[in-house]
C-alpha cells in the first residue's frame, strides 16, 4: 500500500454541517406540518405567475448551493402552486390526499434507502407483512403472493402479465406472441380503465385483443354480450384467456357483477383479474363489502394504497392467487443475482422475482406505519364516510332544479352538471366546462370531468379523508352561482 | 340543506395533536441524521434475530396506535437490520447510497403529494426541468423528450417500447404482435442486463427475439458477430429493428463501442437504445467521457439517478430523441383525462402520455434538490473518484499473490477472487462464496458476486460516495485473512 495515496482527501455528499442539516430538517417538518394543518384556509389551486414559470427554466446547476437557500426557493415556487389534492375540496380524477405520518415515513424510507429488489433485511420482511395484511383486507388466501408497485397501472400490468403467461399454450417467455398459434383475447367492459388498454398494447396482445363490451344502465358489463363474445371468439378459432372485472370504474364507480364473472371464468377456464384500483377497498366497510362480493374469487387483484387508503404517492399493490404462476411470469435470475445461503444475498423472498422492477424503493414503510397509526377499522369508516358524502352530494343535486345527475351513484363518484332547459346539450357542455375551469381558477374546488352519454359531466370522485359535508354544500352553491352567471353572460 | 346533517362530526386522518407530530418529526430528523453520520461506526449488516423475524408476523392492525410508539417499533426492528447500502463499504450489485437532503426531499414530496401524471402545477414544470438537465448532462438534443421512472428496468422498458412501436411496420398498438407479418428481432451482447431480457418477454417479442451476441476479451459486444447476425436474420425474412448498446455492463462495467453501434444502426435503419443504467453517467467526468462516446447518437437512453448519482430510491430516467415517437408509443387519452385550456386540468405536458404510469409520485424533487445542492461538477468528480478507487483496488489485487483479478477494470467494477494454486477452480468457487458470506455476516463489507468464465468472482461495484481508499485496503486485508483461514480450515 502506498502511504501517500492513503492520505488523499476524498469528497463525499454528506453535509459539512450535520447540525445545520438537522436544523433545516426541523424547519421543513414545522413548515410542512403547518402547510397541511392550514390547507383548508388557502385556495385549492392557483395559476403559476410568469416568474415561477421562468424559474423552472434555469440551466443545469454547475456549482453547489446551500441547502437552506434551495429550500427557500422550493418554498417560494412549489407548494403555493401544488396540484391541490391535499385540500379538502379536491375530488379530481381518483387521487388520494396523503397524511403527515405517511410523509414522514417516506423520509425514514429514503434515509435507510434499501433496495427492496431482494436480500435479507428488515424492509423485505416488512413488505411481506404488508402483502399479508393486504390479502387479509381483501379476503385473499394466505398462500397468495403479492407485490407493492407504483400504482394501479402497474398493478394491472402485473396481473395481466401473469394472466397472459400462465394461460399461454406455448412458451410465451421464450417465443413471445410473434409465433402465437392463435389470437389470445380477453374481455372487459367499455368502462374499463385506460391502464388495461395500455397494458394490452404493451404486452404485445394489441388493443383489439381486449374486447370492450357494452354496459347496462348501471354502467356494469353486459353479461349476455360477454358470453356471446366468448362464444364468437371461440368459433373464430381465437383463444379467450382472461376477463377483467371492474371494482369501481373511473367514470361512475360502477362495479361489475364479480360473482357472475367468476362463474364464467371458472366455467370457461379463464383468468379472472379484478381492477379494483380504488373500488376493491369497499371491502373494508361492512356496509359496502357486498358490492365487491366475488372479488375474493379472482386470480389477481390490483388496488392502490395511494388512492382510497390515502397513503402518499406512490404505492399500489398486485395480489396473485397462484404464487408459482406469479413467480414463473417474472423470475429471471442471472448469475449476478443468484441467491446465497447466508448474508445479505440470502432472504426469504426476492420481490424482483415477482415484477418488472429490479431496483425497488421502500414503499412498504409508509403503508405499514399508516395501517398501524389508524387501524384498519378506521379506514373502513373513512371509506364509508366518502360514500356517504357522495350520496349526500347526489341528494343535494337532486334537490336543485338547476342541477342534473348524469349517472347513478353506486359508490364514491358523482357525475352531474349545471342544467337549464333553455340551453341545448351542446351549450350545456360548453357552459359546464367553463364552470369547471372557474372552480379551479377561483381556487374553490377541484372536481374533474368526463363525458356521460355525450354530455359533459362535472365529476366528483371522493377519495379524500379531509372532506366534510359542508364542502359539498359549498360546491353546489358555487356551481349554481357560476352557472347562473355564465348563462346570463357567457364566457 | 339539512342543518342537522351539517353538524355531523366527520373523521379524518390528520393528527389530533399537530405539535406532537412536529415533535416526532424533529426526533426522526435528529435520529436519522445521526444514523447516517455514524454509519461508518456500525457493522454494515447483521442477521435478524428471531424476535425481529417474529415481529413482522403480527396480524393486520385493527385499532389505532400512537405514532411515537410506531416509531419506537420501527427504530428497534428496522434500521439495525437495514440492507447496508448507506454504509461506506457497500459495493454489492449496483446500488446507490442516498444523501440526507435527498431523504428530506422525499418528505417534502410526500407532504405535497401531487400526482405527477399530468396537470398544471409546479411539480410538472420541475420534472420538465430535470429532464432538460438530464439531456444536457448526457449531450442529448433539447428537443428530445424524457420521463422520470422507477429505475433502470422501467427506463429500458420505456425505451424498448418506443423502439418496438416506432419501428413496427404495422399498427402494433391496435393489432399487437399476434399478427406480425415477420419476426421483429433485436440485438445486444450476452452481457446485457436482465431487465432487457425481461422487457423482451413483457413486450411480447419473446426472449428469443433478443439475439444475445458474444463479447470480446473486454466483455464488449463482438461487432463482427453482430453484423453477421443481422445479415442472417434478414436472409431468414426476419425484421431487425433495434440494437441495445451497453454503457457499463453489470458484470464488469464494460461499455460497447457505441459509435460503431450507432454507425450500424444508421446504416441498417435500426433503433439505437443505450442501457446506461449507471455507465451513462461516466459522461459527467471529463476523463471518462470518451468511454461513452457515441451515446449521444442514441435514439433512447436509460439511466438511473439512484445509482451513480446517489439520489435515494427510486428514480431513473428514460430519454427519447424523437418526442413524437415517444408520445405515440404511450399516449392514450380517454374522456376522463382530456386536457382543458385552463385550471388544474391544463398543463404544458402530461407525463402519463410518455409512459406506463398514470399515477406518478414527485420523484423530481429529490433529483432537483440534489443537483442544486452539489452542482453537476461535483458529481463528475465523485464518479471519477469511484473509478479511481476501482483502479486502486485493482492495483492492490494485482500486488497480492493470494488474490487474482478475473476481469478488466474499465470503469467502477472489480471482479477478483482469493486464489491459491493449491486449490482447484471448483474448490476456489466454494471458498470465495464462503469468504463473501463471511464478509457480510461479520459486518465488514458487502461486495456481491458473479460468475466470470465459470469462476466465482467477488464483485465490487463502486457507486458509493462515502467510500474511501482505506475501505478498499480493509477489504483486501479481510479477504486475505478469511481466505487463508478457510484454506487452512474449510467451512
Amino acid at each position: 500500500m502506498d502511504a501517500i495515496e492513503r492520505v488523499t482527501q476524498e469528497e463525499n455528499l454528506d453535509p459539512q454541517d450535520w447540525d445545520g442539516m438537522r436544523k433545516l430538517g426541523h424547519r421543513m417538518v414545522d413548515e410542512m406540518m403547518t402547510y397541511l394543518e392550514t390547507v383548508r384556509e388557502r385556495p385549492i389551486w392557483q395559476p403559476m405567475p410568469d416568474d415561477v414559470q421562468q424559474f423552472f427554466k434555469e440551466p443545469l446547476p454547475q456549482k453547489p448551493q446551500a441547502p437552506e437557500s434551495i429550500y427557500e426557493e422550493f418554498l417560494k415556487n412549489v407548494p403555493p402552486y401544488n396540484m391541490g389534492n391535499v385540500h379538502p375540496r379536491f375530488w379530481g380524477w381518483v387521487i388520494g390526499s396523503g397524511t403527515p405520518l405517511g410523509a414522514l415515513a417516506d423520509f425514514l424510507a429514503a434515509t435507510m434507502n434499501p433496495n427492496m429488489g431482494g436480500g435479507n433485511h428488515a424492509g423485505n420482511l416488512m413488505e411481506g407483512q404488508v402483502i399479508n395484511w393486504s390479502k387479509e383486507m381483501l379476503g385473499f388466501p394466505k398462500e397468495a403472493s403479492g407485490l407493492l408497485v407504483s400504482g394501479g397501472s402497474m398493478a394491472n400490468l402485473v396481473g395481466l402479465t401473469v394472466a397472459r403467461n400462465a394461460k399461454a399454450k406455448f412458451n410465451i417467455r421464450e417465443e413471445g406472441l410473434q409465433k402465437a398459434p392463435h389470437q389470445m383475447v380477453f374481455y372487459s367492459s367499455n368502462e374499463t380503465h385506460s391502464s388495461n388498454i395500455k397494458a394490452a398494447e404493451l404486452l404485445g396482445l394489441g388493443r383489439e385483443a381486449l374486447r370492450l363490451l357494452p354496459v347496462n344502465s348501471e354502467f356494469e358489463i353486459n353479461l349476455d354480450a360477454l358470453e356471446e363474445a366468448i362464444k364468437r371468439d371461440k368459433r373464430s378459432g381465437h383463444y379467450p384467456f382472461c376477463i377483467i372485472g371492474n371494482a369501481g370504474t373511473v367514470n361512475t364507480a360502477a362495479t361489475d357483477d364479480l360473482n357472475r364473472l367468476a362463474d364464467i371464468c371458472e366455467r370457461e377456464g379463464l383468468w379472472f383479474h379484478v381492477d379494483g384500483a380504488f373500488g376493491a377497498l369497499a371491502a373494508l366497510s361492512p356496509q359496502l363489502k357486498k358490492i365487491v362480493s366475488g372479488m375474493e374469487r379472482a386470480d389477481s387483484i390490483a388496488f392502490d394504497f395511494h388512492k382510497w387508503m390515502y397513503v402518499p404517492y406512490e404505492v399500489g399493490c398486485a395480489l396473485v392467487r397462484d404464487k408459482k404462476a406469479h413467480y414463473d411470469a417474472f423470475s429471471y435470475v442471472p448469475t449476478y443475482l443468484a441467491k446465497h445461503e447466508r448474508g445479505v444475498a440470502a432472504g426469504p423472498v426476492w420481490f424482483s422475482d415477482y415484477g418488472i422492477q429490479l431496483s425497488r424503493g421502500f414503499r412498504a414503510l409508509k403503508v405499514w406505519m399508516s395501517l398501524k397509526e389508524h387501524g384498519i377499522e378506521k379506514y373502513g369508516r373513512l371509506i364509508q364516510q366518502n360514500v356517504d358524502q357522495a350520496h349526500y352530494l347526489a341528494s343535494l343535486v337532486r334537490k336543485e332544479k338547476g342541477l342534473e345527475l348524469l349517472a347513478p351513484v353506486p359508490l364514491n363518484i358523482v357525475c352531474f352538471r349545471y342544467a337549464s332547459n333553455k340551453l341545448s346539450d351542446q351549450a350545456l357542455n360548453k357552459l359546464n366546462q367553463e364552470i369547471l375551469m372557474r372552480l379551479h381558477e377561483e381556487g374553490i374546488a377541484v372536481p374533474s370531468y368526463t363525458i356521460i352519454d355525450k354530455n359533459y359531466a362535472i365529476r366528483v370522485a371522493i377519495t379524500n379523508h379531509r372532506s366534510e359535508r359542508s364542502d359539498f354544500d359549498l360546491l353546489v352553491h358555487e356551481v349554481l352561482r357560476l352557472g347562473k352567471a355564465l348563462q346570463e353572460k357567457p364566457a
